[in-house]
């Protein structure tokens, strides 16, 4: 009789919906089920009853929507703080996971497990420094480097860095709350909506997509100048739009103007494997949220 | 008789000077020269000979001016690359030491050697992520991510950043050679001197001051919102003049806006602490070079 090999839950914690998934150490997944995100209570009690209909797990993992307090030790680690998401905020999600399914509970943002799944299992196999970017509702980043998840002070909230914003070309005045017009406030596919009054997937005119690869080439030489990443994945739902990618290299390179002198920065080819998209399409997540839990486990 | 201590030799490598120091392994300084950056035969043959008149010693590190060439296993690694200054594209800096001096030599940027320098001996000992930001004549960032230097593609480019630029305020094209205005081309030590006509130590319109904490505090916030340090150091030159720290952190408190609600952002007490001098003065650099040595020999 073989010994059964261990399996590990993760959660792709989002604001409209959490992804559960099961898998295997090698990150496989076995069984996955899709929970509408409503109230905490009703949102976790599904996730538990989820992984209660599997094999016993090891640990799992969460990457979720934030902000999040992940210093261990404060006495809000495992929270979601000051999120303007109704109901939401200052909610416990480790512990209740924890208590009802007792094993140890990895947790870390959505986009350091979507950088964690493409560095283990995608785009950034191998690399010491990988930047992952989400372009989506919101824009986020989540960085390994030197082989780890970025923390520090809190964690990257790159979607919030003010970028060169030219209001005679664009006199849309951003839509962050905050900030108005940050990257996010500029170039998340809710300020698309919000400056062109329809959805992303439904907008062709060459000139908005024009604007969003100027917006978005300057977030990836921004990235580029201040944690120089190896790799940069750009996922998320408007990266998905054709031809966006294209456009981005070609006005990084120009943004780039030669320095340094790097491949690729200099070189249309390096440029195509320097900024690429996910290679595991929208699976990003949910392999970081599993590999959270296998390294929680060895931190256990 | 007691057993004498290693000592080890640290090399600050600018454009215009090298200073050179011998130090025991607590980075006590024992003695130190300074060399003006001639042809690069006559400045490593002057730093030799420095050397060679201490004690032998265990390892030397060098925190030099760049480009660099960091990736070990490239065939120019520890080169100065594509440098503008005369003399000293692709000069081969680490293996002239290594033959003479019969030591390990270990390299990193000047900005990385002042980061690391902070970090362990200075104003951010004990951080797990540390950014040190130099604005002299030009403007670079050293950076401590999970309590190792950050690297990757090549090393951090941050002075070439693009940050807001209100060409009605400020209508300095700016003095990049690559970027024109990007950060370093609009707020450096030679910025200053081209858009006022005079050197920095020189001015105190406060209309200039003013001007300069804005771009410096775009620097902070996006030092902040991408690497997500758990301290910001500020060193070089510019630095010094009086006043222009409080003015950067008011302005950085302005520009977050509140997000996230984090004390060090919304605090001013607890931004007095996040964003600081370097607590080594003008010794940072060479400190850290002393280091690079330390650490180069527990790799060799
Ligand atoms: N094919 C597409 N092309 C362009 N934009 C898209 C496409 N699909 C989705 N979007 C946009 O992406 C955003 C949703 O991003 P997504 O990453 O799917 O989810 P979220 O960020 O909300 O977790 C929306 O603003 C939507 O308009
Ligand atoms: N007290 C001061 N106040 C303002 N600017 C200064 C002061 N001292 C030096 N500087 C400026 O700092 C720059 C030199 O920076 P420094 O860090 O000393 O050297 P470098 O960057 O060349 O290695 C010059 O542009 C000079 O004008
Ligand atoms: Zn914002
Ligand atoms: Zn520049």
């Amino acid at each position: 009789m073989s010994a059964t090999p261990p399996l590990y839950g993760g959660i792709e914690a989002g604001g409209t919906k959490w992804v559960c998934a099961v898998a295997d150490a090698e990150g496989r997944i076995i069984a996955t089920t899709v929970i509408p995100t409503t109230t905490p209570r009703t949102t976790i009690a599904g996730a538990v009853r989820f992984f209660q209909e599997h094999r016993t797990l090891t640990a799992i993992g969460v990457g979720s929507f934030g902000p999040l307090d992940l210093r261990t030790g404060s006495p809000a680690y495992g929270h979601i703080t000051a999120t303007p998401k109704p109901g939401w905020a200052h909610t416990d999600v480790v512990s209740p996971l924890r208590s009802a399914l007792r094993v140890p509970v990895g947790l870390d943002t959505d986009v350091n497990a979507a950088a964690l799944g493409e560095w283990r299992r995608g785009a950034g196999r191998g690399l010491e420094t990988l930047a992952y970017m989400t372009v989506g509702t919101g824009i986020g980043v989540g960085a390994v480097a030197n082989g780890r998840l970025l923390h520090g002070l809190l964690h990257p909230e790159f979607g919030h860095i003010r970028v060169p914003h030219d209001r005679t070309r664009d006199p849309f005045a951003g839509s962050c709350p905050f900030h108005g017009d940050c990257l996010e406030g500029l170039a998340s596919g809710e300020a698309m909506r919000r400056r062109w009054g329809r959805r992303a997937e439904e907008l062709d005119d060459p000139g908005a997509w024009e604007l969003e690869a100027e917006y978005l080439a300057h977030a990836v030489m921004n990235l580029t100048y201040t944690l120089s990443p190896e790799r940069i994945v750009i996922g998320g739902g408007v990266a998905k739009h054709p031809g966006l990618m294209a456009r981005i290299r070609a006005r990084a390179l120009d943004l780039a103007a030669g320095y340094p002198a790097i491949p690729e920065l200099t070189d249309p080819a390096a440029m195509d494997g320097y900024v690429v998209g996910p290679s595991l399409g929208d699976h990003s997540g949910i392999t970081g949220a599993v590999e959270l839990g296998v390294r929680r486990l060895a931190l256990a």
